[in-house]
């Protein structure tokens, strides 16, 4: 299977961005099925949670449908209250009326700056503005300090029908999801009950956008959702489908896609790193490891310098309660073995930096402490971490 | 109660501060009491035991007794295997013979760089070298990132006997204790047994050192010692002792101090962030959220920025499970009130950000979910911070 990261559009799915006047580029958008879609969702474990997540999550959880998401970036509609809820309301009811839907068909999602109210007059200027194109846009408007649009596309054939997944998301800063800390929207015109794609979604997400980490803060707007239209025309993918296990890889892959493509471009990152943990008791255990090691900021740095500090990397282990055999762990970072049986293992110091300066590292950590593996993504922390994060509201 | 920071030594009490040429500066030291000292310790938690650490806490757990303890800088003997082990055994062995007592009352705490083996050569000269003095050095010679030393001390009356309690600490880097993080050694005159004091270190430790945070990572090296010689001649301090109480706090006084001070000179730091939680249903729930939010990542970016991003704040909240009343929570900045029942209050962006450059900043938070409440410490994060760990080994 491969993912793709053209935008491809699965039948019956629209996308348009624009720009509102929110700033100076597109920042509004939405995504629209032709029809009503099977949909699911994941959203942020934060106890503040902004209203336009908390309407997804209330839409979703009684529907398992949607029909349209609006979008927009710079302000999060977050720590607003009532008007904050109003507004949001507002945003759903323009965009039925437009569309000629059901209100409860249609969900809203905003990124940016908590605590301010969203300019209404702008907002409903720029819903009228959206059409129902194919237009990529909808990719740039939902970025805040990304670099460039995360995309995730694929194609397989399910009862010798085309089937299309494909994805979106934003996300740079502010991303150690316990849930899915970003926005993440992907779409797919296969035949799938809602609650059938919310048991792929919880499942998928585990293993991917729950194990990405670039500064270890959830925020209170993240939310992945999944919408399908049905319209590829297979038979309902159901768990005893034979194409079920294709379909889900296929999701999966999308999704783990689109996690990568976020830990990649966290905020100031110029490395992405992928921790892999071997012999782990459980596979619970392994993740843990996994994002102990890519969340510490002095392993981090460390990175940042193509420094093999190996020492950080067994003091972010060290300080888990994950199972550790601590007379005989390995250690490796892109091939290169640092740490055997706990100890140092004698490497070239110059070979190994120039290997670090990598755009992709690969720690490899041995638990010797049981059978599982686990994974997890994040990045490297830099000057430009602390820049664009000591002056985001400027 | 005054906590100074100069150093006062309590009866009976050397210090010395040698350059043992494991670098350009002070880089051994030693504690001696004239008599052996009641002594109680806390240590990492980190599954990862430095051989030092280890020692120490096998002596002082078996015995409650120290008389001294040898310090280096540069190498954390952390990760040494058997060889490592032999030689923290080694310098007990040579303090031992040199001061002419038992081994057992002889502690080792080393700090730096984890793998490598101690040069034992330079580490033997250097004890060969130490002498029983009255030397700030010790100071110094324990420090690695440290800007300056970290010294507290405080004097009171117990049964009209002068008892003083002196302490210093370093620390910097990988501070995030949950027991100790860092190297802290306390020493005073007075009279008390290992185990009421061990009491005390242990219930002072969770409100003051394990209460700070600089960038969440534990070390493998973390300790904190107190030794007690009684030579002050009070009366054995018991808890029925009408003076227990003052010691107490003294003790606790000088602990804050140096666990503030390691905050304060945190790697980078331009700013001491002290957090307040106030109304939280409990009081381990309000240090939890007191933690969590000084030990944000985008908080701490944001407080460098003299930004008043109180999103932030609600963010690093929000994410933990400690009870909020979501729809009411209070914070300000050093006096200026951010945020009312969980919506933006208006303020002068110019007037506060110009209050945000002071070096000291004082969060408070208001859960309108109980009556309890909770302090914690840290440091604003920085470039120098990313600059000082990128090349930590170079």
């Amino acid at each position: 299977m491969t993912i793709n990261d053209t935008f491809v559009w699965p039948t019956g799915f629209y996308t348009d961005g624009v720009q509102a006047g929110l700033r100076d580029k597109n920042d509004m958008g939405w995504l629209v099925s032709k029809v009503p879609a099977a949909a699911a969702g994941t959203y942020t474990t934060s106890q503040f949670v902004a209203a336009p997540t908390k309407l997804c999550r209330q839409l979703i959880s009684t529907h398992h449908r949607l029909q349209a998401i609006v979008m927009n970036s710079v302000i999060a509609n977050s720590c607003t209250g009532q008007v904050g809820w109003d507004n949001a309301l507002a945003e759903q009811a323009q965009v039925a009326e437009k569309l000629e839907i059901d209100p409860e068909l249609v969900g809203v999602a905003s990124t940016g700056l908590i605590g301010s109210q969203l300019p209404m007059q702008k907002i409903h200027a720029g819903i009228a503005a959206l059409q129902l194109k194919q237009d990529v846009g909808v990719t740039t408007a939902v970025m805040t300090t990304d670099t460039h649009a995360k995309i995730a596309s694929t194609q397989l054939l399910i009862d010798g029908k085309q089937v299309t997944i494909t994805g979106f998301a934003k996300g740079s800063g502010m991303i150690h999801p316990k849930m899915a800390t970003m926005l993440g929207f992907v779409f797919t015109d296969a035949n799938i009950s809602g609650l059938q794609l919310q048991g792929l979604l919880s499942a998928s997400v585990d293993e991917t956008f729950n194990q990405i980490t670039v500064d270890g803060d959830t925020s209170t707007n993240d939310m992945v959702t999944v919408m399908a239209n049905g319209l590829a025309d297979n038979h309902l993918l159901t768990a005893d489908h034979p194409d079920y296990a294709a379909f889900a890889a296929a999701l999966s892959g999308v999704l783990a896609k689109l996690a990568q493509g976020i830990a990649a471009d966290g905020e100031g990152a110029t490395k992405l790193v992928e921790v892999n943990i071997h012999h782990a008791a459980t596979h619970a255990q392994a993740q843990h490891a996994a994002k102990a090691i890519v969340g510490s900021n002095l392993v981090k740095a460390a990175l940042f310098g193509d420094d093999p500090n190996w020492g950080r990397i067994i003091a972010a282990l060290g300080q888990t309660s994950v199972k550790i055999d601590v007379e005989h762990v390995a250690i490796s970072i892109n091939g290169f073995t640092l740490v055997k049986d706990s100890l140092a293992v004698p490497f070239d110091e110059a070979t190994v930096k120039q290997a670090m300066t990598s755009h992709k590292l690969t720690i490899v950590v041995d638990l010797n402490a049981g059978d599982a593996d686990g994974q997890a993504w994040g990045c490297d922390l830099t000057y430009n971490y602390v820049k664009i994060n000591a002056s985001y509201r400027s």
